[in-house]
């Protein structure tokens, strides 16, 4: 049996939860959690935002543990290795996708939290694809955050062929943001920050080398013509052409963040600029296994709240609050 | 002395109009006017649609010709040369884009027909680099409207990496349109072209392996997760979600088409596909000059409606008719 916290309806109370999860398939793991993220779309899950929520919910794709039982055809890992989970616990791993190494993209992807219990228990089982090791050097209550929050801005780098040369910039420092300063500094670029006033200073102790009150178009435009890249993780409105404006030639506008307004763009400028806009979800396996190893070696760390997993009601409640600094975490009991 | 053809106003009718022209730079090419492309642009410039024209205009900024005097300083061309002038006369050369063989984005670039005066004249100026040696094989007349209508489209397919494994669709088959099905065929693709039901057949004729009546949503919902590529090249709306959906993941939606209305794209299915949108404008001396082999190696042409120089009325009432096929030419007396 699995001791799992669950919601029983929108938005409900998280209550203790026991589930039976069958036998274990034979390219299953079955990871002991240690400690387990909470993601902001494990909010948006909750409370069915997406229309796609069952309720028993046991939210949690951000999972650090060991591997405590594998089928017989896991191949890459043995028992008692750590090992991460983030939002994807599985792939069809043969379509055109996966076989080009991008699972994340795969139409038959499996949610760690869409139709499954995830990781808010004592254990959450997987399927080997989706099962990253956690390499040496890494915290194991950090290792949560970076598996969904982390590679979602890591993905970009790598997609885009982003090198040390580049100039990069960060919409919105929070959960996302400030792994992205992290991530963009140590891969050698030089980075800029938009965000509040309040957070400028701090922006530039997470890697940022210079700041922007994004608050203001004004401050905004005088960066007209700075940046490679830009990575948004802000799920609000803004004056976009303002923002493309502040690209190079070349330059590309990314979206992570997920926005609900349709993005109002005027062609000419960015026709005229050869600029881009894109977006991007979380990442492929090989990308989380580069992005575990680079953050180890750089010793890059999401800064965290950590409460008790029998504390689940209360560190939701943080998380809604906007005040969490940055990232909640999990940790078994 | 030069002869040209000039419109003293808005829209007003082209009378000849000699000027002289000065000494010629060191950096300079005097080109003998042999035949010069009509583009879509030479009409907006003609009715100060983009607020930049000056009076007395001369259009023409798809030119072939031949070298008649050059500059001291001028290493790559003899007199005598064959060559072919596009959208820029002129470029700085030594700014990060030149420096980087992106001149087309070159903050100080200068226009063909914009302060100066084009090629709808017996002869023409413009600086060294961007004149361009045209390669054995190429007929005359056909050159001009690769030299800016061609490069337009043939760009994307350099700049994105297209390989010849890739999908490409082209919207709206016209004066770009056309020579985009040529170039993706010929670049090894899958190509579909997107257009009215009556051109829908003569798109296969040109190169396009498949058509669809793009006047329809539903006909385009049938493409779904088609393409690696859409290049789009009409300047009217679209409900460009529904064209978003016919993009493969990892696909770009890329526009060379100058839009007037604002883009409205919603975020989340392009961030979930990865997918991405662009835009540029014509090409750098090396992509032109590429782009001219390449068109002489597959035999690449545009369609054409020839008119002698001293047509040059009844040739843009033709252009402005939207019924040539599909680019029109003037060539000398």
């Amino acid at each position: 049996m699995i001791n799992a916290y669950a919601a029983k309806e929108k938005g409900g109370e998280f209550v203790p939860y026991q589930y039976d999860p069958g036998t274990l398939g034979d390219h299953e793991v079955e990871i002991e959690v240690h400690s387990c993220g909470i993601c902001h779309s494990d909010l948006s899950m909750w409370q069915n935002e997406w229309g796609m929520t069952q309720y028993p919910f046991v939210g949690g794709h951000e999972v650090a543990g060991k591997v405590l039982a594998k089928g017989k055809h896991v191949k890459h890992l043995e028992l008692g290795d750590k090992v991460g989970l983030g939002w994807h616990k599985g792939y069809c791993n043969v379509c055109d996708l996966c076989i080009g190494g991008d699972h994340n993209l795969c139409p038959e992807q499996e949610g760690t939290i869409i139709g499954n219990h995830g990781g808010f228990a004592d254990k959450v089982r997987a399927k080997d694809t989706s099962v990253i090791k956690i390499p040496e050097g890494l915290d194991f209550n950090a290792v949560g955050p970076l598996l969904c929050g982390g590679v979602t801005v890591f993905n970009p780098l790598m997609q885009y062929d982003i090198t040390p040369t580049s100039r990069v910039a960060v919409i919105g420092i929070g959960g996302l943001g400030h792994l992205a300063l992290q991530f963009a500094n140590a891969w050698g670029c030089e980075v800029t920050a938009f965000t509040s006033e309040s957070k400028m200073e701090e922006a530039k102790e997470m890697g940022a080398h210079h700041s922007l009150n994004s608050r203001e178009d004004s401050e905004i435009e005088k960066a007209a013509g700075s940046f490679d890249l830009i990575i948004s993780t802000v799920n609000v409105d803004m004056n976009w052409d303002v923002v493309i404006k502040t690209l190079r030639p070349k330059g590309k506008l990314h979206f992570v963040g997920l926005l609900e307004a349709p993005l109002e763009i005027s062609a000419a400028p960015m026709i005229m600029a050869q600029n881009s806009l894109s977006g991007s979800p979380v990442g492929s396996p090989s990308t989380l296994r580069k992005m575990l190893d680079f953050a180890a070696r750089h010793n890059i760390q999401p800064v965290t709240e950590t409460y008790k997993m029998s504390e689940i009601n209360e560190a939701f409640e943080r998380l809604e609050s906007g005040n969490a600094r940055y990232r909640v975490v999990l940790e078994r009991d």
